[in-house]
C-alpha cells in the first residue's frame, strides 16, 4: 500500500513535468532511493542491499516508467506506476542496462541529479556505458529535483509532524531512561526502544555523545563508557515514520553541571530562538544563518552550518549556511541546529524542526527547555 | 574507539597493497561507507546524511590518506589513520574536490570500485570533473575489493557470529511476540524491540510478509493488517552489531496451516540442508545453487539467487546463482536463502547464515525447525 493517495504522486509528477518543460528536459532519469520513492511511493528497506540497481524514467508528458529487478515487481505493482519493465537480477552480464537503454532511447535531453548532495546508486562503469550508448545527453537536474522536494505537501508535513511528536514524547521520558553509571551504549539502546514504543517505524539515525561539561563530536556511535555526574549527554535522532524523518537532539546534564555548560546551552537556545524569529518566507538561508550566528561567539566551526532541510532523508537541501542563499518558502521543513565549540574537543549542539509558513514558522518539535535540564 | 585492534586494519591494508601490485594500481580511491570503514574503522550513522562526501586513498605503499569534511575529523582521529586532510563542508563551490585532486595527483593508475554492486557516494558531476582534471586514469577495482572483503577475518567472524546469535535468541521469543489479530506493523515493532533488547545495536533491515499459506513478496514494509489464523508470517532481519549484519528469516504459521505450506517449508528446509552439505571450499557458487535447486520444483524465480555474501553490508558478493561462478573459500560468510513460488503471488523463503571453513561449514544461526512452527 502506498503511503499517500494517488493524487499526491500525480501532483508531484505534474510539477516535475512543468519544470522539465522550463528546463528543457525530455525526461528525468532517476536511480536513487528518495527520488524513486518520491515519484512512485515505492518504499522498502531493501535498498540496504547494494546488489540490484533500480531505475525510474519520468517523461516530459505521459506516465512514469519503472525499470527494475524482478524481485521488486510485486511491490511496485502496488504503487500507481503501471509501466513496469523488469530484468532478471543479479546478472553480472547486464544489470538492467540493456532494458534501460531501450527505455531511454526515445528521449534526447535527459536530466538526472548529478550535482550537490546527489549520488549514483548503480555501477559507475554501467553509467559510463549507458552514456556512451546514448551519446551522452545527460544534464544535471539537481536544481529541478531540489525545488520540488524542498517544498513539502500537506500530506508530507502531516507525517513529519507526527514523527517529530513521537520523538518529542520519547525525549520526555529522559528522566526514566538515562542515569549516572549507565553505559552510553545502554542509554542509546534504551532510547531506541523508547522511540519504537512511542510509535516510530525505525531509528536509522541515533548519534550523540557524553562528556564533562560538553562532548567531543556529534557523529559518533556510543561506546560502553558509563555516564558520570557532570556529564552533558546529547542524543541526536533521525527516527522515521512511513519513510519520513525527524532530526533533532536534546541535551541533559547528569546530576549536576558547570556554569560554562549552562551558559553555552542558553546561548544555543537563544540562537535557535533567533532562528525561529527570522525564518520567514523570502529570507535567504544565509540571512537565517547570520541571525542565529549573532547569538553565538564562535559561530560555524566544524559543523559548517546551522541546520538544513528535512524529509525523506535525514538531511536535505538547503543548508543554513553563509554560502547557501536559498530563499525560504512556505512548505519547507527545516532543522535549526546551532552549535558552539567551548574549547578544543568540547562542543554543544542544539536542534529543533520547523515548518516555514506564510507567517511565523510552526515548531514541529516540542521546544527544548530554555535551561539545560539536569537529570 | 575503533571496533578492532590496529593490526586488523594494518592487515587489510597490507593485503590491499599486495593486490594493488598484482593489479597494477598505484593507489585505490574509495568513497563509499563500507570501504572507508573496512580500511579505517571509521564507523558512524552519519552516512545517512547525503550532504557531505568522504574520500579515502590507499597508496600502493605507505599510509592511508583520508580526505574528509571537517565534521568527521574528531572521529577519524580516533582511528589508526594519521594523514587526515579536511575540507569545510557544505560548500557548493567545492565539496572537497580540489583537495582530493591534489591528494590523487601523485598517482598514475588509480583503481576504484566501479563494477558489480558498486555505487558512487558523491556527485557524479564532481566525479566527471575529477576525471577530467586527472586525465581519466581510473580503472575498476571491484574484483580487488571483492576478493578482500569476501574473506572475513577471525575478528569479523566473531562479530557476525554474535549478531546471528542475538537474532536467533530474539526469534526464539516468537511465541510471546506474535499472535493472531496482531497488526503486522505491531509484530514488526515488537520484533525490533526484541532484537535491541537481545543486544543488537541497530535493525537497519526488517522486512517480511504474512498471508494465507504464504506471502506475496519479501521486501515490503508491514501494513496494519491483523495476523489471521492460517497465515504464514515471515520476518527477515538484518540486525547489526558494531556495523556487521546478520541476514536471515523465520517462518511461523499462525494457529494452523495447510499441507501445501507445510510441504513447501519442508522443501525449503531440505534445500538449505543440501546447501549446507555442498558448501565446501573449492565449490563454485553456481554449483551450490544447483545443489539447492535440486530440492525445489520451482527454483529461482523472482529472487534470482539462493543466497549471498554477508558482512558490513546486508548483502555482499558473491551471489549463489546459476550465473555466478565464485569459488568458495574458508572465511566466507554466506546466507543460504532458497525460495519457492507456490502459486502466482504466493511464495515462501527460508534463510540461514553459514561460515565456509576448510571442512563442513559452521552454522552461525540457530537452525530453523525442520517443520513449519505453528504459534
Amino acid at each position: 500500500m502506498p503511503d499517500f493517495p494517488q493524487a499526491e504522486y500525480q501532483d508531484r509528477l505534474t510539477k516535475a513535468q512543468h519544470a522539465m518543460v522550463a528546463a528543457g528536459f525530455d525526461a528525468l532519469f532517476l536511480n536513487t532511493e528518495a527520488e524513486l520513492r518520491y515519484f512512485t511511493g515505492f518504499r522498502t528497506l531493501f535498498w540496504q542491499s547494494p546488489t540490484r540497481p533500480w531505475f525510474l524514467i519520468l517523461p516530459q508528458s505521459g506516465a512514469p516508467i519503472a525499470v527494475i529487478p524482478t524481485i521488486g515487481a510485486a511491490l511496485m505493482r502496488q504503487t500507481w506506476v503501471s509501466d513496469i519493465r523488469t530484468f532478471a537480477s543479479p546478472n553480472p552480464d547486464d544489470e538492467g542496462i540493456g532494458l534501460l537503454q531501450d527505455a531511454l532511447q526515445p528521449f534526447q535531453r535527459i536530466g538526472m541529479p548529478m550535482g550537490q548532495e546527489s549520488a549514483l546508486r548503480f555501477s559507475p562503469a554501467d553509467f559510463d556505458r549507458l552514456r556512451q550508448a546514448l551519446k551522452g545527453q545527460f544534464s544535471d537536474a539537481t536544481p529541478l529535483i531540489k525545488s520540488l522536494r524542498m517544498i513539502k505537501s500537506n500530506a508530507e508535513i502531516d507525517v513529519i509532524s507526527k514523527i517529530c511528536a513521537i520523538a518529542s514524547n520519547a525525549f520526555d521520558q529522559a528522566e526514566s531512561l538515562f542515569y549516572a553509571d549507565q553505559p552510553l551504549s545502554d542509554a542509546f539502546r534504551a532510547f531506541k526502544i523508547a522511540l519504537l514504543s512511542a510509535g516510530a517505524d525505525d531509528v536509522p539515525y541515533l548519534v550523540g555523545g557524553a562528556g564533562q561539561g560538553g562532548y567531543g563530536d556529534v557523529i559518533s556511535p556510543p561506546d560502553g563508557t558509563p555516564l558520570a555526574p557532570g556529564d552533558v549527554l546529547m542524543l541526536d535522532t533521525g527516527a522515521t515514520l512511513q519513510g519520513y524523518f525527524c532530526d533533532f537532539d536534546r541535551n541533559f546534564a547528569i546530576g549536576n553541571t558547570t556554569p560554562q555548560a549552562r551558559d553555552t546551552y542558553r546561548a544555543l537556545w537563544a540562537a535557535t530562538e533567533a532562528g525561529i524569529a527570522a525564518a520567514r518566507p523570502g529570507v535567504r538561508t544565509s540571512d537565517l544563518f547570520a541571525a542565529m550566528a549573532q547569538e553565538l561567539p564562535q559561530a560555524g566551526g566544524d559543523v559548517g552550518r546551522f541546520g538544513h532541510g528535512l524529509g525523506m532523508q535525514l538531511t536535505e537541501w538547503p543548508s543554513i549556511a553563509a554560502n547557501d542563499h536559498t530563499i525560504l518558502e512556505p512548505g519547507m521543513v527545516m532543522t535549526l541546529e546551532p552549535s558552539a565549540e567551548m574549547s578544543t574537543g568540547r562542543m554543544m549542539v542544539h536542534e529543533e524542526n520547523i515548518l516555514i509558513t506564510t507567517g511565523a514558522p510552526i515548531l514541529l518539535t516540542k521546544r527544548a527547555a530554555p535551561d539545560l535540564p539536569v537529570i
